[in-house]
């Protein structure tokens, strides 16, 4: 028996020898395009084996692969048997159902005042008498503009003499002002068609996640969302949390390079498939503002991590920066800048401050809590303008990670559960036949399980009818039977999985109220953003625990703020500076330096309202 | 019977079916590295076939190649048989004798005052009650030091966390100084060793000619020049000329990334090469000056060329540009600026500006000739500050090309002549036995042969006892008999390549002068610069009528101009910009504009003394 474990929808199980990677998918509820039932002869079913020994393909997976897929470990999964433990990469095409993934946030509110101005130039055509480099025409045009001294970025030179005799000179040019008065640092970054139809700039805002990436394509004049798309994270396949995958790019300079080349092909895809449904070229982008955490940040930018993994885990880069997208390989213009918020500290990175950015955070009178559920759980809490920050160790538990039937929100996955005596009711995602549990349905049920005192508040499982013990001697919960399955169940180990997630989130809010001088009940407003957020059920929370006891009306769930808040500072340059100015101003207080760090966790564990 | 050219040698000839590449090139004085006789076993013999068909590799080549060199085209050139007109590139290392190429020029006397200081920083290592990002850590040392606004390089910083715990928090940096009060525009460009032994910040200047490179390491604190390095331009394989080349990467994006790429790894060779022996890191070159004619100095930027190839040959940039390193593939400091200095016209390029800076031109008195001699021949007369420049189209001859028996300079090249009555003496380069003439040589020959009268005043050859009459009717001078090998000899049409040449030369030198007012006699110094101009006989281009009649002591011969002022650019900014103040001033002179320009060109091909 193997284990085996599919990504990015985060199922793992066991297979029997002999078994094909596709019989093992099927009995795991992984669905796999299969065409031609398992012969190998559709070539649907690719996927890539990240790590771990299958079977050698035969002639006829040779012939339905590539030679370049063979060398990336690319298998038919109905003729690759597993010869050991293996974990499998499962591309988008070949899922039947698309994951659920969160993308949209906070309508946006905001005046375009983007990083740069759009100009209609119109050029002297040379003659032999008048030899004008194209420069120099260009240059001579903005100073008719009234832009008398004005860099012009090297990659627009590049592309510069054919556009201007397609456009017959006349062009549209995307220039950056002065970043103060007298800085002459001016800078044409995109020159766009100015005839026909004129350049219409588009500027791209992205939050990438360890898990999940969120992209906006969105018109610079009039602020419009043009679109959006939703995609998993590929760096996953070098491990599910950051830690892993700072390990993995530490190992070698190629790892390092590879981690980036993965995400920065699977935006330049998703940047395409947006440009296309918007009828716009990805020359037209003319601007970007990217966010993640300090982690994902510096592997985008290629910067080193291994000191990020160390004690005093301190980060490479801090402050706000400007990179040419050319140098990070993003298929936007290559002229224009990619603008990445300032991080805070090695575990507080640029997405958190997008979402105090997105959530209008800085702005709010009286003490309000933002707080972004995931892998690393951060939450800035903001009390008349004192500001502070922690992040939290949370684990992968939400993610379904950990869990023996735990997966990610997929179709299939049990998001939502009540229980009422005995008369148990579970809802899946899509109303299909249940496959597994995912983050929000793992919150629920422990909530339900305590309610109903099946689970009591140190986190122990009771005796309950649905509760039995495995011959292992462990109790379990069955969620759900399935014909010629094993049922779905909630274990003692889950539940306490799920404890330790929340019983640091809570000693997050704890260590964050104190050290503001306020009692947790003091807290006017509650932010819940983050993809995750979004799907829980606030009450659930509260009844383990993971969040301070408050009037449910003090909560709101706002979805992706550190989305809507890199589209904010993508589309207005004030907002941006904001954003510097407030990262500057929050104090971040380092969990682990915390006194008396493990009893206040213990402390923090108790599963009940209102725990302090 | 097909045609073989050999690249970058220059020579040319004919080979009947069934020899091989090696055999041929024996028969034609190519001096292929050759081990086992041609046995097929050395593998020493390497050579590429850049276009032309050839006899498919067998077995033993194969296994002397690599599947990457049979892709590219490489052969063993004694086993490959034409199997029609084939042109081959042999490299270097398959050349027996080197090249003959120039790269001193003047001796330098400049004070060094680069385009960016030296600062030792002391930082302050993190811990966990103080966590700096190392970019913070890096900004506060900079600020301590009395910087404190100051850009780092995206590069710089990508590299910067492992270089300061490798140096214990003790760094040297290279800092670009703000380009005028309050532009904000310092930039940190490298960091480099700050304990042990200190890095050493050094200085590349280039020269790129159409043929050959000079490329010079500098020491940019005491302004020594560490090493110098000649080497051909590998572009030549797509085109002896800046026309075929401008054609060349106009084919598309691929062929004109080719074309830079093949540039640019030949310079990285250089570079390495030069580090070396000097015992510095390529890392360690943290500023660059490259300068060329303006289509090679647009070929190496990736700038676009065809516009340079089609009436009104406009360049797409004319002023000085500072370029990253790492756009255009450089392997110096990454962070690190090439700077190239301005052109002044598309046939005028940066090496003009390069060899007035050179030659000193802009400071002298009374009337100054300054003329870099070849394929393109620039010139540029100084009548007392008044400075104006053409450019002629002086064509191949000097190089070989077109020439029966003409070669690149060479050993084994005749490279000067006398003819006295019938007393014929010839010396060729390293005093081997004779195989071809090279630029210095043909002019020699022919101004011996117009001394002699053998050549008349319009360029007609006539009867000599060493002029005899060919099968096809046309004259030839015998310059040497040779062994069961054809003889060397210079034909009627070779007399009137070089006539084309001198008639462009000499009607550039009355173009400036009746622009400026001044009669030709009227010249007070001639500055011949350029490796070409090193070698050739002033008194031999005074006979034929290349050069205006003045008193000897008039003309002085400097060498690689071009090159010195690259590198006087590289260690000395305000010589830098004192390079573009005096760009900017240049009148440039349309040759194909100038009225009566074909009757002046007749005019200007008399061929003897005093012409005008």
């Amino acid at each position: 028996m193997y284990v085996i474990e599919f990504e990015p929808v985060g199922r793992r199980g066991v297979c029997p020898e002999g078994e094909t990677l596709l019989e093992c998918a099927r009995r795991l509820d992984v669905d796999i395009v299969n065409v031609c039932g398992g012969a190998g002869v559709c070539g649907r079913c690719k996927v890539q084996v990240v790590s771990g020994a299958v079977s050698p393909p035969d002639a006829g997976e040779k012939e339905a692969l590539t030679d370049r897929e063979v060398a990336d470990g690319y298998r038919l999964a109905c003729m690759a048997r597993p010869l050991g433990n293996v974990k499998v990469h499962v591309p988008p095409e070949s899922l039947t159902a698309p994951q659920r993934t969160q993308v949209e946030g906070l309508e946006l509110a905001v005046k375009p005042d983007p990083s740069f101005q759009s100009m209609d130039l119109e050029l002297t055509p040379p003659t032999i008498e008048a030899q004008h480099a194209d420069e120099t025409n260009l240059r001579e045009a903005l100073a008719r503009a009234g832009l008398d001294d004005c860099r012009i970025d090297f990659a627009v030179l590049q592309r510069l003499s054919p556009r201007l005799r397609t456009e017959k000179w006349r062009v549209r040019a995307a220039v950056r002002p002065e970043s103060r008065p007298g800085a002459s640092d001016a800078e044409v970054v995109a020159v766009g068609a100015g005839t026909g139809l004129p350049t219409r700039w588009c500027g791209l805002a992205v939050d990438i996640g360890t898990t999940k990436v969120a992209a906006y394509l969105v018109d610079m004049q009039s602020g419009r969302t043009l679109g959006s798309k939703g995609l998993m994270n590929p760096q996953i396949a070098y491990g599910e949390d950051v830690v892993a995958r700072i390990y993995a790019a530490g190992k070698s300079a190629e790892s390092a390079a590879k981690l980036q080349t993965l995400l920065v092909d699977a935006l330049n895809d998703a940047v395409g498939g947006l440009c296309d449904a918007a009828g716009v070229s990805p020359g037209d982008v003319a601007d970007a503002v990217i966010v993640g955490n300090t982690a994902i940040h510096h592997l985008f930018l290629k910067l080193p991590v291994l000191q990020l993994g160390l004690a005093p885990y301190v980060p490479a880069l801090r402050s706000a920066i400007d990179v040419k997208a050319r140098d990070l390989g993003l298929g936007i213009a290559p002229g224009a800048y990619v603008h990445l918020l300032p991080n805070i500290a090695g575990y507080v990175g640029a997405d958190h401050v997008a979402m105090i950015l997105g959530t209008g955070l800085a702005e709010k009178d009286g003490v309000t809590l933002a707080i972004d559920i995931g892998t690393n759980t951060e939450m800035c809490l903001n009390r008349r303008g004192e500001m502070a920050s922690v992040s939290c160790a949370s684990g992968p538990a939400f993610e379904g990670a950990h869990i023996k039937h735990g997966m990610r929100a997929a179709p299939g996955a049990i998001e939502h559960v009540r229980l009422d005596g005995e008369r148990l009711s579970v809802q899946t995602i899509g109303g299909l036949p249940p496959t597994g549990i995912c983050g929000s349905g793992l919150l629920d049920v422990v909530a339900q399980l305590r309610k109903n005192d099946v689970v009591d508040s140190t986190g122990r499982m009771r005796q309950h009818p649905l509760v039995r013990l495995r011959e292992d001697g462990m109790k379990e919960f069955v969620l759900a039977g399935r014909a010629g399955k094993d049922d779905i169940t909630i274990s003692q180990k889950d539940v306490r999985e799920l404890q330790l997630a929340k019983s640091a989130i809570r000693l997050g809010v704890r260590v964050l109220a104190e050290s503001a001088g306020v009692h947790e009940t003091e807290i006017d407003e509650v932010v819940i953003a983050g993809a995750f957020g979004t799907f829980i059920d606030v009450e659930s929370a509260i009844t383990i625990g993971m969040l301070p006891d408050l009037p449910r009306e003090k909560f709101s769930q706002v979805g992706n703020a550190a989305g809507t808040g890199a589209r904010l500072a993508l589309l207005s340059l004030p907002r941006r500076r904001e954003a510097a100015a407030v990262a500057a101003r929050i104090r971040y207080i380092e969990l682990a330096a915390v006194p008396d760090f493990n009893l206040k966790l213990i402390e923090a564990s108790a599963m009940k309202e209102g725990a302090y």
